[in-house]
């Protein structure tokens, strides 16, 4: 049996835009029978967060760090023109319009696709977010060692 | 007949320092032999915006978002220290004073030696845009699909 | 004798959650036997910058550049939730609580793991850079050419 060809994004942005392409990507390369895997480190990890989840977080400073930084694929901005939600509310609209998925919509597209979407442990580890923090489609968090693993072996690796 | 060593960048940024580092990497793979191709993606695709389009787009929100994101290679600003434009201004004079090329002359140039631009038909049609938004130097809108291809023949890909 | 694999990262970025997570991977892949070069450039040239360096620069532009632009690995800010220093300091403690190191402490790691640190040579030009202005564990300058040159022999190769 043939190897398939393996794709390994790390997403490190939350914005709207960078999921975006993140996904985007993803999801193509998996319907071109590619072998995905998505890293989410830092504001990327925003992205997989649960919608609705309780903030929660050992000590002051990470329970404030939750609340500035709830995340949520739902709460996503643009990286340019948000102009206090105009912009990204804009870049919803033209979306539905254009019959684009939501990130909500690409986010479980790509899990039933295939696409392993896996956070990152160590970013975790400073921002005290344990696995519970997100959603179903999410797998178990794994370190830099493991992305850099199948990073040596994929034919694509892009830093977003 | 040996086949060329293939570069591909994705330009998702569409700031001048980002654009002067995409072209910078271009051009130099150029001149080393490799086939270079840039795929302008999302605010990347700024770079490429003819400086003198007239304002198009299907809809009320298409029209506004093509004044708030006009684009053209001579409407680029920094992505840090822009400081309403001084910045900017400052980067472009320093630019000048050390011989480099301005972003406009970079695009030339890549075109000459054979780096090929091509526009992401997925983010052209969210925001509007057809092929006679973009510069003659440009080639015709191609997809993700298309660009995953490039990618996986490259010795290099970076997402920029 | 086998050859290492190598890995390349372009270091783009100046930001104190961009310069942590391309430290995070250089270390990773410097510890799983990879041999890392991390190539500065634009922004990311101030987290190679002596902290305590005298402005210099040819030109009135190139020294108020360098003071707007002061850089130093103690000098970084996050790139979001930065809030008037706030955020920054937050990130910096929880950081110490996980027993994470500083950057300051990576660049040191990195350099006794044997991470080549090289500054770009084209920016140092724009910017008015010298060898001088940069920590000692910095080598010569080099340029696009000699960089595409190891990301074309390299396994995986980001953009951060």
């Amino acid at each position: 049996m043939e190897e398939k060809e393996k794709m390994t994004l790390v997403v490190f942005s939350g914005e709207l835009d960078k999921a975006l392409a993140a996904f985007i990507l993803a999801i193509t390369g998996a319907s071109m029978g590619m072998e995905v895997s998505m890293f989410f480190t830092f504001w990327g990890l925003n992205i997989i967060k649960k919608n609705e989840g309780r903030i929660k977080g050992e000590g002051l400073m990470r329970k404030m760090l939750g609340v500035m930084n709830r995340g949520g694929s739902k709460r996503l901005k643009l990286s340019k023109l948000n102009m206090f939600g105009l912009g990204t509310w804009m870049m919803k609209r033209l979306m539905k319009e254009s019959n684009y998925p939501t990130i909500e919509q690409f986010i479980t597209m790509a899990h039933q696709m295939g696409v392993r979407l896996i956070p990152c442990s160590t970013t975790c580890g400073i921002m005290g977010l344990e696995r519970e923090a997100f959603r179903s489609e999410v797998e178990d968090l794994a370190g830099a060692a493991y992305f850099l693993n199948e990073a040596r072996q994929s034919k694509v690796s892009l830093f977003i």
